[in-house]
């Protein structure tokens, strides 16, 4: 074997451990909104995450990863079905590409799960993980990661804050909004808490969560050629994380007088998805930096959209994919440093800051405007909602004839 | 460092770290039995699943590995105790090798503990187990893998629809005839539905199995040298998953009106057995269209045993790697199309065909009357069922003085 | 590319990919106390395995790694903040090290966890978790892997039974006696078993630990140019756990008159501890060896500290941890063979058991007057033990206003 058969062949196994792991957090998002919801709806929560899972990896085959990376315009890829064009990177096969393209696609589509938790057709559902694969996804991948017209403009997203969790975040808000709240969320133009049915459930899927992006942001260097920056980003990524569940704690415990677990899991989550953003350009300090601001922007996000918009996301998906994956994505503007880009804080001008504001925007007006016409057309065609009677027995007897608990 | 020695850690490394991903399914096995069957026998259950693989580690060591890989004759390799004499290829340490064949020989030992639970003795179970690490999966493994008289033939597995899947799910028909159904299956004549306790855990236990899955198929390679392979096998793997989910759902939701998470569970694991025997050498439209027709098959199949043949079996074993793994392999002589086979389809003849159906029947005869005699002995020496009231009491009270939950 | 920047990138993805394992490791720590103790304080102990980790990657960050790796005198690192100065083999970014660190000294934290469960002040905890990561740890760690003074006399610690596991037990040991036992375990001299809420979970935990494991053992080495010795450590981490495992069914079996599962994990947990000093060292014999007696040191030791130093250990982690820590760390010096290293059994004199031994007892030393100085003062200042009212009614409640379970 030769040295490039043999680098190959290293990085072929990089990218696909990694985007192994980045497959076993369905696996973690099954288990924290499952765990963040109630008994009588698990079935439907863990069929819906499985299903969105099985239905991206076929119409993301079929012409997803083609409208992706196709080499159409800046704004559109190209109808390439059965995704056989090679859109690889050089010594990596072009399965090996589409398979760590795939679970990303996959990571967008299941967040939005939680937000629309506890009242969705489960048809309904199945409709929207078809859509968000087959076209929502692909288009604005294609404008920052297939060579489309934010690419173009520098924007820089390295692993996905915008391309992944603001989609899966804005299409979250659009979906929570539309379906309206859960029966009982709000009395008398009050909020009220409904508790999930298993922390530690809920808990070891953030862990999974965790791990799994040891694969979603050191993989996407598609590459082992510079070990420097793999190792730089699993210590960004650990770091925000870990300072995110730490702000979080800290906020917690002063505003409300005790920590709370719940929300330090979304403080750790909201911290991996604000670094996902520049976790190859930021510094470690930097990250922790990031991190601590996400853990208390994730707590005042989810009272925002709680209490003061009112609008009922379960496992706060949109502060913690939304909110922080749009935050994130701005703090490359001033936090970049490695890896050939200069951030505000270090001397590099506004530039960068300013063409972040218009990749967030650009995606988040796309995501905006496909969850409205999905979402409403689902709902005045064949209904987005469950029955009153369904939505308060349960949707697992209803919707599948099985509880989850005997 | 030269080039050799780079080359032989990355493939070590390879084996190696796809080998802890088949180690892990051990723990997906055991959530999946646990999650399907009742609360009052989950102690037991996870305790036969942790002793299969404690004990299969031993006796393997001891004498398996050298029966599997010994140059003997065709029909039986050779007893070389402390699995010292190297049987592994080229740069790869006997140990690694080793390592690797050890977490596959105690994946077929696992499968059989779900259609034997909550009614089989804790001790006849552990004998059991060491029996097939020891001498039933070395032998029907050495006529495949070992260089026996299938791989003579041609016999194509690549990494164990038969060898592993089928041995296991014969084994479990035989294990769960001989013991009978559990008390309260049948009543006048009509199957009733047991219901599992927790199906969060067995989903969660099935995305761990999809996720070892990446270890069992790809690491079959054995080596890094053709990326291009090892890439195909995640894709055709995880289509042939993705598919059998999609297949179950659709099936169930028209015959039974509802769509069904235990069953299209079972679909997915349906279409990751099935995909086994020809990972390497089918098209990812190959591996959807044998993933779409195992996530059917194991609808049908679990109802024929249900409800015809009238065997008890929990999880569904017998259909999920039985069925789905003699399907699977004989699917290879007619899908087959990459890595130096062509099938019927792709004009290659019906001598694969016929090939592949000796294979299946020789391990399946095998299996079957090495599990007649075992389980047979067993029974008429110190018995292979518990008591009717340890029974309906649960087996964790009377076998472990130890309850599951508290 | 170059074959050194090849053999850089796959010796970096060896330790990162190992050190992943590693983290999740913090999952199976998680699972395991969770699983082992009562559902009133789940939330608590979740919280305290999450922020251990949290808190620890700060810290140690801030100073640990610098205290144990950097170049000050044989006993103390060097005061370096932010981990910036390279201290990592030739090769391997200093990131890359550093993140393979961070994991082991979290690892050496949570283990307290469990044994000071149900009756801790959740701020004491914390207090607790950051001491251990800044400096108790580090300084230890300096003397054997920093180039310190144990290091230096031979002593052999290969991936940490006295490092890691046995500086949690001495901990876990001081914590849990300065705390007291939980109210009811004692009752007129008596002690009462305490039973865990959830053994599923217990069990899943004890998986992922001995998955974590195939990353903690193996990625000691820190490179993949000796592919033999990688693959002996994976054999010698398996077979240990297995030989645990089957020594401690079989001894409850016969002690007891039924094989309890609780105990059976924890011979597994021994085992992985046990071999963990000389894992490198042993054969596929010697570990096999190791794991039985350990398997059975288990029982006797749990035993010893619950009736008759009566200290109240919920999970046993001074007996898994602590005791096996020591005893493997001690074999190594009677069953050392490969990798240069000769012990008594195979001729070696007694001069590798002797410095063993003065590493056990320096270590031990340590760690015991750490922890009596922590563990004292803040039991003297803040406070170490909640109210009565607090443990009757579940820590989940008071300490931070969420239950586990709705």
């Amino acid at each position: 074997m030769d040295l490039a058969a043999l680098s190959s062949g290293l990085d072929t196994f990089w990218i696909l451990i990694t985007g192994a792991l980045v497959f076993f957090m369905q696996a973690g998002f099954a288990l924290v909104e499952a765990g963040f919801t109630r008994s009588k709806n698990t079935t439907n929560i863990l069929f819906k995450n499985l299903m969105d899972f099985c239905i991206g990896t076929i119409v993301f085959w079929l012409v997803g990863y083609g409208i992706m990376f196709g080499s159409g315009t800046g704004f559109f890829g190209a109808f390439e079905p059965f995704s056989e064009i090679n859109h690889a990177p050089a010594g990596i096969p072009n399965l090996a590409f589409f398979f760590f393209q795939l679970v990303f696609a996959a990571t967008a589509a299941t967040i939005v799960s939680g937000a629309m938790a506890e009242r969705t057709k489960f048809s309904s559902y199945l409709i929207y993980s078809a859509f968000i694969s087959v076209i929502i996804y692909p288009v604005s991948g294609h404008w920052v990661w297939g060579g489309g017209w934010l690419a173009s403009m520098g924007f820089h997203d390295f692993a996905g804050s915008t391309v992944v969790h603001s989609v899966g975040g804005w299409l979250s808000l659009v979906g929570a909004a539309v379906l309206g709240p859960r029966i009982g969320k709000y009395k008398n133009g009050k909020a009220n808490a409904i508790p999930g049915h298993n922390l530690l459930i809920g808990t070891l899927g953030v862990f999974l969560l965790w791990l799994g992006w040891f694969g979603f942001n050191p993989g996407s260097t598609l590459s082992l050629s510079n070990p420097e920056l793999v190792a730089r980003i699993f210590v960004t990524t650990n770091a925000a994380a870990a300072a995110g569940g730490c702000a979080t704690l800290a906020f917690t415990w002063i505003k409300y007088g005790k920590p709370g677990l719940s929300m330090t899991l979304n403080g750790v989550l909201a911290g991996l998805v604000a670094i996902t953003a520049g976790c190859d350009t930021v510094t470690p300090e930097g990250a922790i930096l990031i991190g601590l601001m996400s853990g208390i922007l994730v707590v005042l996000s989810v009272e925002f959209f709680d209490r003061v918009v009112k609008i009922d996301d379960p496992v706060g998906a949109i502060s913690v994919h939304g909110i922080n994956g749009v935050f994130g994505t701005l703090m490359v503007g001033f936090f970049a440093k490695e890896n050939g880009l200069t951030g505000l804080f270090y001397g590099g001008g506004t530039d960068l800051v300013v063409t972040q504001l218009i990749g967030i925007g650009a995606v988040a007006a796309w995501s905006i405007a496909c969850g409205l016409v999905l979402f409403f057309g689902l709902k005045y065609t064949i209904g987005i909602r469950v029955s009153k009677k369904e939505e308060e027995n349960g949707l697992d007897y209803y919707e599948h004839g099985e509880s989850a608990y005997n």
